[in-house]
């Protein structure tokens, strides 16, 4: 097993290759996200500089110092970007990538200003560190699947407790206790449990709605560990199914396994969400399904690759996504089904959340 | 009581007379926690348009439409701040404020080919809404000495509990978790819980360590309430004082007592910090406070105004704000005292966090 640091190094050594094909002489790296993963600082006030040599210079304040790498050049600053953009101008750096989609109209300002001391150009890098966080690394998938293992114990272990007569906020609150005794940080989101007519809302905050027999119970949840975000959902049946709760659950059941098979290298995105989605038509349902198949996963909850109608992405081995279908019947209740998994192979992605899909009956 | 509609339609009409004043027929906000301010909708994807008029339209996903406000005009839209500046421009708006504080260079470019499209102007807003955010309402002032409540009480629940032995991440987690207990919706920041040497790091994250005799123990954490952030410090002691322990509690506390008296209506950011820094300087610790004595708090844990030198801000009624001096000796250990008050008159701020700041003496 590789060391973190050393995995630090090789992914800044991705970045600087691709700036190095790209003509960048630099890069200036602030959103924090990405400077955890180039760095492993958390931090909400730090920016890193990586050179087309793949040197690197950190930048944060007295907060965040003492957690800093220490095989990184440090510069001490609380304006972290501009004190990054006159290091470049010092290191000879004329044309410094910036990341358009992270910094602010008004922060851009201060950029051009401290560019224009530096003597140096801003170019945009157009999401360079995000195209190579697509594909994950050993240590990231390790991290995801211990995520996804907490996530399926925690269900393990709540689901017995749930009966008529519990809030969705104390199930809720229930389910986040298991993922943080089991090791994990915390959820990975707000957990989402939804119950009876609540479950054909497709982002539900738990409320104080009790439990009751009859309802279709949704539960979206994930674990977050190492900083890697875990998702799934499973929707059980609290007291004897009706029919439609069956129905709606047997498309949604076929759906993702649809979805599922269709998640191999080299899969546009557009056709894996089309593959989930031709299930739940043909069914009928095709307006009660009204959000994308999934979603990449990582360091975020929701990152590249979108798997929806039109993304033209295409899928490669070792990009963990989460597949999701649903159908929700306004004022009765829904149902999806979702697991996080890693492209793999033609014959199918391996699978992290591995409790059953099957209509469970509480 | 107000219902919580009618204080964000007063929101709305305040933000609206200021838009009026400076001749701006409307402004488009996209900060999340603004939107929320204005709407009561909490959201990752929703803008609201205000008219100098007071009239708003809401613009939202179907995954947040059945938690909209009903006394707004309401968008179904998933790129939202594109959709509402068409909307603003069939209205007849031809110049329209923007947060350039929020909107990234990449969003500014979506905003600037819709802005053309709607035959519109956009203009910089200079953080109107944060503006009118500085002075807390009754509804905000209630949740926040709710949420300074939450913590008072976790915290006087937790210290009997605390032995050598325990580490920091388990205080950590038992104080979140009667935080939860207490009703709020969690802890409003991760708890920083800092034990012996790791008292003197100001942003600790908490750690394996085991609390031990003779350790200073940092507490500094914050519960949740209906939004609002609460934020309050404590330093304790572990087994009989040192005598340098008990020499820099006593600097503290008499730096926290001046900063406190401090803030008054009319008094500058700059003067409250500089009262109580003049007290750690006086006593030979000048270097030892390397951070600013509080800020803002409110929706965000860290908002405006800050209170820092050469911060120019001037304080006024009903406007909260953290006071913390700290006196960190490196490889030793940390004093910070921290409380939440409310500005109120000239003999002093309310103090909503009302733990005894005395060395106590575990």
């Amino acid at each position: 097993m590789t060391a973190v640091s050393d995995q630090e190094r090789q992914r800044r050594q991705r970045l600087a290759t691709r700036l190095a094909d790209a003509d960048q002489p630099a890069a200036l790296i602030t959103r924090p996200v990405n400077v955890r993963y180039l760095t492993g600082l958390v931090s909400s006030n730090a920016a890193v500089l990586v050179y087309a040599d793949g040197s690197a210079v950190l930048a944060t304040d007295f907060r965040y110092r003492a957690a800093a790498p220490d095989d990184i050049d440090l510069v001490d600053a609380r304006n972290v970007a501009v004190a990054l953009v006159a290091r470049a101008g010092t290191d000879g750096v004329r044309r410094l990538g910036f990341e358009e989609h992270e910094v602010t109209v008004e922060g851009h300002d201060e950029l051009m200003q401290a560019a224009e001391s530096a003597k140096l150009e801003l170019a945009r890098l157009h999401r360079a560190v995000e195209a190579i966080r697509l594909v994950k690394d050993d240590a990231e998938l390790d991290s995801l699947r211990h995520a996804c293992a907490v996530a399926d114990e925690a269900l393990a272990g709540l689901l017995p407790t749930v009966r008529p007569g519990r809030t969705e906020r104390e199930i809720a609150r229930d389910l986040d206790e298991r993922i943080r005794d089991l090791g994990a940080e915390g959820p990975s989101f707000e957990s989402i449990i939804a119950a009876g007519p609540h479950s054909a809302i497709p982002h539900h905050r738990p409320s104080d709605r009790p439990v009751e027999k009859g309802d279709l119970l949704k539960l979206d949840f994930g674990a977050l560990v190492d900083g890697y975000c875990s998702d799934m959902t499973r929707t059980v049946c609290v007291g004897t199914p009706a029919d439609w709760q069956r129905e709606i659950h047997a498309i949604v059941l076929a759906a993702q396994a649809a979805g599922r098979a269709a998640a191999v290298p080299g899969a546009v995105a557009n056709d894996v969400d089309a593959a989930a989605r031709s299930v739940v038509s043909d069914a009928g349902y095709a307006e009660e399904f009204p959000h994308g198949l999934g979603h990449g996963v990582g360091l975020e909850i929701h990152e590249a690759p979108a798997l929806r109608a039109g993304a033209t992405d295409r899928l490669d081995v070792d990009i963990p996504v989460t597949v999701e279908p649903g159908i929700y019947l306004p004022g009765r209740g829904g149902v999806r089904i979702e697991d996080t998994v890693v492209v793999r192979a033609a014959d199918g992605p391996e699978v992290l959340t591995k409790t059953s899909r099957d209509l469970l009956v509480l």
